[in-house]
């Protein structure tokens, strides 16, 4: 039975429309049934349908932030020249997630590459376009990003995997499984059995921590950033924005997504050689690391760079590290914004 | 009642000799009965008494990697030039903590300045020395090595704090949070009142995989180091290098040790001052941070090199990041020992 969750919906992150893409089988095998894809859309498709853009969703984000912070008129993603389509991925609790599934808790493992599939076919199907002017996404969304330009290379004109990689790490693997493991040490767990997200606030709090850790850097706090967003303190800044932040959020969500998110590489195309993999994308490239990431570092990102054909390397320069993805720092926001424009501009 | 524990002892650790300095008065209050401290101690002490060096140990470790990894006959900390004592940290596991103790889940609140004086009165009392060449330490040893020479800066001639701070950051602090989690969640803790170190295995493992996160760097699993050090892949470094290491320890005393790491602070002794108490060091100080070190950045150590008077800045290029303390790079502890030649052979 699914489990009652207020923090996803239309109120909080809508607008937004559900597509369903009927039953979608899966990489690991098993079915989800009825899978709907929450989708957001912005401007509109001209008649060439050359001015499609798709945003992908980073691991806990839904279209929401993506559409707050990355999309507006007059800035590079402006719904009056392009149609925007942001697409939440599966497990994100917008699109078919485990706690609006049947059965929460034995929720099949979903991979990168079933939401890419899932994705062309609202895209193709619904929206009938056959090429994407650019397809944008952060973390998770860059795991997406590169699945997309790698999986229909002749689909995707532009790429702008921001923060992340093709290839997973086993450093960041490791990473996220103390995430996962921040909740599911919380006896309220219970294997993915509770009433509500909010029995589980002890697992998510500490996992909130970990990326009060490592999801910013040490320069953010030792510049006091944590103080300028408005919080006296670290104990502050960890209660009330960290814990505010992931409390609401469903547990066996997160941890769909981060077992995604674990897993994702490209390669798996192409028997394990990375190289032959992201040999195949077409799309002019911009590959776009943030200085002071912890776990998608830019020399992890740069070493992917050198293997696609038609690639820049425009790393991000903020201490915010992989959280300058939430737009809190302006000087990120518009070294993405003019990254993008440029990439946009750029004849394909 | 004491907690047996057989990795905690003369055979794995010693020779060292356990010296008692008689009831320990605590900073926060209380009392630590009969307080006894384990030392080794290498080479002699000549006639002038000039030539004695401190060694101060680290979160977990005792005196015996010190001994390895950082001394020896042709090294900077040569036996054969110096009287060098290595005092093991209360809470360790070697000098008291809460496993040897009576009461092991109610041990009191030990700071690093208890240390500090602890480790003065058997200097000054038992070895009758009056002045140190040299206090050097990694990590908690550095934070007491800038406590040394802060607290007692006419007797510290020259310090070498590696991979530490002076004052703890906000973000460090966090970080260290989620290692103590990682065992207080674990069941088999409860509250301190365990049997046996073994029963709160899965804890132990817990902490051991956030050390593989943060300890190490992206770098050093993106250049493979860890199969270098000969672990067919990340899943057996996690299982048997970095768990075989915390397993065998006591919860209690990591704990210990970390509640003392989190409040390192020696601006304690002027209001919160940090220019002021740093302003008080005599000692020629060689700041020695670790280029790839994660909770311990270079940007950090350098702020506070700024405030030292006679100090200069020597960062270590490891990309084993805050474990190449460890001495599993070689270029790394070349690079220490050099630094430390260099301070051990400048007048003062």
């Amino acid at each position: 039975m699914a489990i009652e969750n207020a923090y996803y919906g239309q109120e909080g992150h809508g607008p937004y429309e559900l597509i369903g893409i009927g039953d979608l089988q899966l990489e690991e095998g098993g079915t989800i049934k009825d899978c709907k894809l929450a989708v957001a859309t912005f401007g509109k498709l001209n008649a060439a349908k050359d001015n499609a853009i798709l945003i992908s969703t980073w691991y806990s984000g839904t279209s929401k932030i993506m559409e707050q912070v990355y999309t507006g008129k007059g800035r590079a993603l402006d719904p009056d020249k392009y149609f925007i389509a942001i697409i939440n991925q599966i497990g994100n609790g917008l699109s078919t997630s485990p706690h609006n599934s049947p059965d929460p808790a034995n929720f099949p493992k979903v991979r990168i590459g079933d939401d890419v599939r899932a994705q062309h076919k609202v895209l193709t199907e619904r929206f009938k376009i056959d090429s994407l002017a650019l397809v944008v996404g952060g973390s998770m969304g860059a795991q997406q990003t590169y699945e997309w330009a790698v999986r229909y290379p002749e689909m995707v004109k532009r790429a702008a995997p921001i923060a992340g990689t093709a290839k997973n790490t086993e450093h960041d693997f490791v990473f996220t499984e103390t995430l996962n493991e921040a909740i599911t040490t919380d006896p309220a767990w219970n294997g993915g059995n509770y009433k509500s997200s909010g029995d589980v606030a002890a697992g998510l709090k500490r996992q909130a921590k970990l990326w009060t850790v490592m999801g910013w850097s040490t320069q953010f706090f030792k510049e006091g950033r944590h103080r300028a967003l408005g919080f006296a303190n670290m104990q502050e800044f960890v209660d009330n924005f960290m814990t505010g932040y992931f409390a609401p959020m469903d547990a066996n969500d997160l941890l769909a997504m981060a077992w995604k998110w674990q897993r994702g590489d490209v390669s798996r195309h192409t028997g394990g050689d990375l190289r032959a993999a992201l040999a195949r994308i077409n799309a002019k490239t911009f590959v776009m690391p943030i200085s002071h990431d912890m776990f998608f570092p830019p020399d992890d990102c740069q070493a992917e760079w050198r293997l696609i054909p038609h690639a820049e390397f425009r790393p991000i320069q903020s201490i915010d590290g992989h959280l300058a993805l939430f737009g809190a720092d302006p000087s990120a926001v518009a070294q993405i914004d003019k990254g993008l424009s440029e990439l946009l501009a750029t004849k394909v």
